[in-house]
């Protein structure tokens, strides 16, 4: 059982939640003397406070759904997961204090098992599916009769990891469990280079830019520089999930594009910094993150 | 079902969990679609690598179990808990390559509750019971008839603060359960302020000490130092756990006091600067560790 949509958005989430959560095959009432529980993950997470939001939306649409269904709410465990280099520290200490359920980390990729089997009943995931477990390899070799065809490499790593993440969960959902995954995509026949996301990296390909022709950085260097993500179409994604199989669509929505909000430059450093280290090395980070600053000053005053 | 060592050793804990864990009353082969799961939660797990070395002692043993009841083996999933002040982020760093179950951290105070009910199958704590959750009020009161009755003042906190996590455990333990805590004690008869762990933190007391003769602090503020942990005596332990009756003590040992090693000055830095810095200020602190490497390199050489 999968739901998926195209931005992050409360609305959608409560409705699927009311629509599609089955209470009958889920916790309820403990028969026996070991309770039940009700356990929830946030996959791709970072380190907050948007996953606290929406995990609170969450939590509100099941308490209500239980509330409706005159069972008893069962104890809430949520489950924050994202890479190991994500920064578990401030997300534990950021940590909403009236919250009413039992907080976990979990970290390690979502392109492998993170969780028992059957041990989640809710899974939730909001703009990280776009990220691949790593770039396609044949980019990095010149001599590749692949090296021009970019855009297929992209589909092809995606497709691969798309197939690791639902096989993953499809083992870790709970009978009667529930997916909602928020995926930025792309309008089909577009190229995979005009995904939704491509503005929101503007203002970083335009300060690199900079730096080349400000004689900072190899235009090599530039020129050799992808980053791991990738947006796939609607349909692209419906095949997808039907090859694979673990999962019943239940409903698969699209959201108008909207043009998102440049990061700042601490939410690019944040979530950018290691891969733009491993790419120019560390000594370009400073110059580079000042220059960013700079643009960022430009556009907050137009 | 409780055991309790007064120290950290594998021979203990492996032989706990064979005389103690009833396969029959545990997760066993699945007889339904869902899948049972052992769950362990290691309590002040500190930021590695004891707990790794431990935990891995402590599934070794389990899985002996099972492959000696011809149960197959659940799935495993270990909590690794602490404070929110742990550094989390080192500890998922440094999680073994080869480990056999999954793995998450939980932050918080193991004197409330951490873990849905009934959710952990075997919970363990290894030198962390002796933390309480505060110093006790009337020692920063002077007027209070209590003031010099410091050693009364620890062991009724101590008293308190164990109520609750035993309260907390009690519901947080599936059916069939075990626990299993070494914690520093002290022999019977003797004060407080003889604990086991004392000489632990000689060489901390004896910087601050030499600060104070060399007119680097007040003597008011060294005076007033208190560490908010305490050393209970076996029989004590015993009463409170009988009294609070939430657990079965299958086996309570003792084991002879052994000289620990100092701690290094990064050990003790880990430990205690946050404690240091909120008495003390942040002023004193490079100063003091300063002192204390000198203070290492000595006791080192001899």
């Amino acid at each position: 059982m999968i739901e998926i949509s195209s931005r992050w958005c409360k609305g959608n989430v409560v409705a699927s939640i009311f629509e599609n959560l089955d209470i009958q095959t889920l916790p309820s009432r403990p028969t026996t003397a070991s309770s039940t529980i009700f356990r929830i993950a946030d996959l791709g997470c970072s380190a907050g406070p948007n996953t606290f939001i929406q995990v609170k939306n969450i939590i509100d649409a099941v308490s209500q759904k239980y509330h409706q269904s005159a069972v008893e709410l069962p104890e809430l465990q949520v489950y924050f997961s994202d890479l190991v280099s994500n920064d578990f520290n401030y997300l534990f200490a950021t940590l909403p204090r009236d919250k009413q359920y039992f907080a976990a980390g979990v970290p390690g990729s979502f392109h492998g098992r993170l969780f028992p089997k059957a041990s989640l009943n809710f899974v939730y995931s909001a703009y990280a599916l776009h990220w691949l477990s790593k770039l396609p390899q044949v980019l990095s070799d010149a001599n590749s009769p692949a090296f021009n065809k970019v855009g297929q490499a992209y589909s092809a790593q995606y497709a691969k990891d798309i197939e690791c993440f639902f096989h993953a969960r499809g083992q870790e959902l709970a009978p009667g469990g529930l997916m909602v995954l928020l995926i930025p995509g792309r309008p089909h026949g577009t190229l995979p280079a005009q995904g939704s996301l491509a503005p929101f990296f503007a203002p970083l390909e335009s300060t690199l830019a900079d730096m080349v022709n400000d004689g900072l950085l190899s235009e090599d260097k530039f020129d050799s520089f992808n980053l791991p993500f990738y947006c796939p179409s609607v349909e692209e994604l419906r095949t997808l999930i039907e090859e694979n199989g673990c999962f019943d669509i239940l409903k698969l929505e699209i959201e108008a594009a909207q043009t998102p909000a440049y990061p700042s430059v601490q939410q690019c450093r944040a979530g950018m910094e290691g891969i733009l280290k491993k790419h120019f090395g560390d000594e370009i980070i400073e110059l580079l993150f000042d220059r960013y600053l700079l643009k960022e000053r430009n556009w907050s005053t137009i």
